[in-house]
């Protein structure tokens, strides 16, 4: 069994997504978002979000994490603040040994819908219909379970292409 | 006796600088470069700088950081690399209880140099005579080091105040 834990980053909230991956089958365990005390300061938002993801890993022990790959943000200030708060984030995980994987935008759109150039609701609606869920998640949570689903998806796929491999390898050399 | 540390975070690097302060005596204590491996993925990165600023905590014990405030950077990609970095260094520190102090580059300045205006080359100077280094140390560290300066001499003046203020009081009290 492999837990996976998606996040979708932001310097006011920052969703989550916890998927549990037993033999090849997804299943949701948990999601939400954290919301940061905008009215305290840097640091003190920081600690929140490192403490409260510290307790995430605490209750469903993921080893590995799925993050959006920031290429470019749209202006400096912003950029300062989502940065600052992915710093935070990740170090919440490297810190408890987990392995940290970015995909870029694009490729958890394609992972999940189909086309990278997908919105908000499309990654909804098909984060809703693959994890069966009862109800459609908040975006930042749809978001870190997009993220998360595309690491499964792209682990699936590596494992997958390395098992054809050795597969090919070994009647190859089984021809010998 | 209260132990402060300076850091001047970066995507590449991120200097530091620890002032002991006795009976209104700041005191070096240590000061350096944690340089971040280039080569590595970003989680790799920000993981090597928290674990480097826990090491210096452990080692030094120290209760406060003073921090530069970013308002603005440059541009949007290098704002995102500073923010990571930032963040990751800032919750090095709250995790371990610190009281996190954010002073603008002006006020450091200001403190260190007399002048908002004062380059890099004059910090260095300054931190050097202040401190009674017997080398100038590294851009980085010597940024690092005029941040903590700046936050004692900020406190020390927040006492006196505060000293004033009380002694003031009483002397109304006692004429009452």
């Amino acid at each position: 069994m492999t837990v996976i834990l998606g996040i979708d980053p932001g310097s006011r909230k920052t969703g989550f997504g916890i998927i549990r991956l037993v033999s090849g089958r997804s299943t949701y365990v948990t999601s939400g978002v954290i919301r940061l005390p905008v009215e305290a300061e840097l640091a003190t938002r920081l600690g929140v979000l490192f403490a409260s993801l510290n307790e995430l890993i605490d209750e469903y022990q993921p080893t590995e994490l799925s993050i959006e790959q920031v290429f470019m943000a749209h202006n400096a200030g912003s950029a300062l603040k989502l940065g600052q708060a992915r710093g935070a984030a990740m170090v919440a995980c490297v810190q408890r040994d987990m392995a940290v994987h970015e995909y870029s935008a694009r490729q958890i759109k394609q992972a999940v819908v189909g086309t990278g150039g997908a919105d908000k609701q499309q990654v909804q609606h098909m984060v809703t219909r693959l994890l069966q869920l009862p109800a459609t998640p908040a975006e930042d949570a749809a978001d870190a379970l997009a993220a998360a689903l595309c690491h499964i998806h792209t682990r699936s796929t590596l494992l997958r292409t390395t098992a054809t491999r050795t597969a090919g390898r070994r009647l190859r050399e089984g021809r010998r």
